[in-house]
């Protein structure tokens, strides 16, 4: 009985508005201080900043101690993607570290503590979700699109390595130049380049955009066609419920007065 | 009644179409004059630019008083965001200013005139208000990019700094620096340096421009959509509008000739 | 009668397939000549794209002389503006021009013989309608992008000038630069000139790439809404012709069936 | 008889889910080989290569020989262009090549064996069709980009060649100097070069990008709108299907319901 009230209790705590935005402007402040280390400060503001960093350690251990009190079902805790990704993120920065190659991957979990602000606001994460279920339809143009760089990257590596092995050396590096070229980003000089040797590498540099630009468009118009399907499809089933009944029922009104006044003609015959 | 007449005749002022076109014409000669100020020009025609510029400031004085005067209720004059941005651009580009540096804020305030513009032309004004009122319908998405951004910028200013203080000193800097990679300007020449101390930072480089890219996409495809669902859903309105009141009354006529033909048929019996 | 039988022939020539062909490859010919003419060529070949070049000026001018004549209504020949381009260009290219400063001049009117291509094809001339047709509804954000566009030129040849006059000298030039940030081409560079003085001058180029590039989307969006539309409306008007006297016939249909039976009945008794 | 049996066993063959599973990981491992090459290995590893190398090709013949005999009518088999592709590159990845010139052509052929990944994997190969398919109703917008693209071209060669014979020497180059400043790549530089000469020739450039930009657009566009259509039209056809019979049946079901109530009627009087 002890621990259910207590489980109310927090419950209430968890759900109450004023606690939501006080999280929310911690995780704020959090973030600021990830901010503010990165200029170059004082020894003493130094000093205050790993004080404050401790204690939001401690306000976003008690937070979820509280979430996860108040969780009716221990078990469904974890089974939440976003509450063993707040509990990670916590506990790991919690842990001391004085070693200075391990103080790199202590300031990295402090950064991802701004992402506590997706977890945290559920319009962020419905984002995040929309944004991830995207992804598989698009899979199979992403796998083409992954082809057509393999295969240009390896012709790529055979032809112009000799030219400029800093760009072309094997298929990994040359498939990073490939998605240079496909940003534009001084990809004529790449160009103009290799054209000395082969002056017909035009040919394999257009190609290449107009290939990429087209199925990047192709990707585009998927996600928008898809999008848009999607609400089209809602707004028909909502567009079916409400106009049948109606209709439906104007005629059976219609049909009911017909045959009250065939019936209304029997009588008087 | 005398201020009433006043009122009227200004009213007629206001709303004439020559009057209108006469404004506009004003506002587009003082938007050629702050061009022609750019120009290296002789003393004379400074001179000269320095009286029609004068001019041009009581006319708007005037049009304003006319404007005001011509208002039923003077309260409102001033709820209209456009008459308050209108009184102040004017009434500031009246004050005379001899200091130099002050100087710099009058010219400031005659460029903005150019902006009366937008708050004479109602097809501008209602362009404008619309491009506001998507803005909120992005929040969240914007927030996410930012989120994104400062990430980055944190991860980017501990480990890139080092290498390149200019571009990575610190996560404002660093913030600077990933909105240029995501315009793709220069971006390669970045990477390039930063992969000699960490040649997997490539990857940073390249989630940062998928992300931003797709968070961006997502943004563009939330408008447009959000456009054309308003676009449907006033489409549909109208549709449901049209049709459904002659469909029925098709049907009211089929059935009324059909309990004519019953009856008819009734009566020769 | 004797003119109105050679109108006929002429119209018949003028409609036919074959001779249609011919013309486009004529034009298509005319091109490759002037394509030929940028290359470094011996005298003679010069001398024989000379004789080319004048064969090809007779032969368009036998071809609109055929759809002059063809043409019923004389007058309403040179209402159709591409038949005045045709005959222009037709004209001028048949002028002598020896002085070698005019001579650029017959050059060019040479190359815009590739333009016939656009008047002759009918598909290109529908696409070419449709996009200047698409223009004046964009008017407005047009206006609007060219008022931003001045406000910053102005802005920033009063404060830029004095750092590099080659790229703020004057609002015009202003505006080139502005355009070049734009397509964000080497924006970067201009931008961290400016911040060695104007250290807050980031918000200057970050605001108008913002301003520029939500302008342009909602120009992009506004053309793709209004085409989408007008396939809509245009689906919608279709969708109403087919349906409604479909069902209204399925209705008659079961009525007289109806009244049919209920007649039977009727003589049954 | 006993050919039939083969057939019958090859097919089970075919189309066994883990055969299917195996010829694409040896598809993808024959991608990895092609990629491995383009590092400088040990000749160990060269040699092991070059026997994985003719493992694959001999894998990729027996694989082919199943599908092939798997076929009921032979003729069918060449009909299908992919098997024609995959037989192509079998048969010529297992001629032996020992010219090193040949080498070159030897492991191009190897590469493309990367594309039956494509042939192999049916979305793939829809997802290429539907590619292709859209090509055709761009048609025209294709063909005016390029006379835009040629006349631009020969406009250039003719005014630019004497400033910068390496951008616009001929009509050919000059296409490919418009082309890199349709990607905006170092555009300005361009045009600042022969603004010196020509100072007015910015509008030779601005309305280049105007022009090309509007008709990408309108592509892009083109592309959306066709693909949208087609699922509109595909989802009324479902909507028609759905909804008509549902609704005539309704009303059959109504007006038997009345027949019946009317003849009820007629029964008792």
């Amino acid at each position: 009985m002890k621990t259910l009230a207590i489980q109310e209790t927090f419950q209430r705590i968890h759900q109450n508005k004023f606690f939501e935005l006080f999280v929310i402007s911690i995780i704020i402040f959090s973030a600021l201080v990830v901010g503010l280390k990165t200029y170059s400060i004082s020894p003493l503001m130094l000093q205050i900043i790993s004080v404050l960093d401790w204690s939001i350690s401690i306000f976003f251990l008690i937070e979820i101690t509280i979430r996860f009190i108040s969780e009716e079902n221990k078990k469904d805790f974890f089974k939440n993607g976003w509450n063993i990704f707040d509990t990670l993120i916590v506990t790991i920065s919690l842990i001391p570290i004085e070693d200075s190659e391990m103080a790199v991957v202590g300031r990295l979990i402090r950064i991802f503590r701004v992402l506590r602000m997706v977890s945290f606001i559920p319009e962020l994460r419905i984002l995040l979700t929309s944004l991830i279920k995207v992804m598989p339809k698009l899979g199979y143009i992403i796998l083409m699109l992954f082809i057509i760089f393999y295969i240009y990257a390896a012709i790529g590596s055979i032809f112009f390595e000799a030219i400029n092995p800093v760009l072309w050396s094997n298929i990994s590096i040359s498939m990073l130049t490939l998605f240079r070229i496909m940003t534009f980003e001084g990809w004529t000089d790449i160009m103009y380049e290799t054209m000395v040797v082969y002056p017909l590498s035009w040919i394999y540099y257009l190609s290449f955009i107009f290939l990429t630009t087209f199925a990047f468009l192709n990707m585009v118009i998927g996600v928008v066609v898809n999008v848009l399907d999607e609400e089209h499809r809602e707004a028909i089933l909502k567009e079916e419920e409400e106009k049948h009944p109606l209709t439906l029922e104007d005629l059976d009104r219609k049909i009911e007065l017909l045959m009250a006044m065939v019936e209304a003609k029997k009588h008087k015959e």
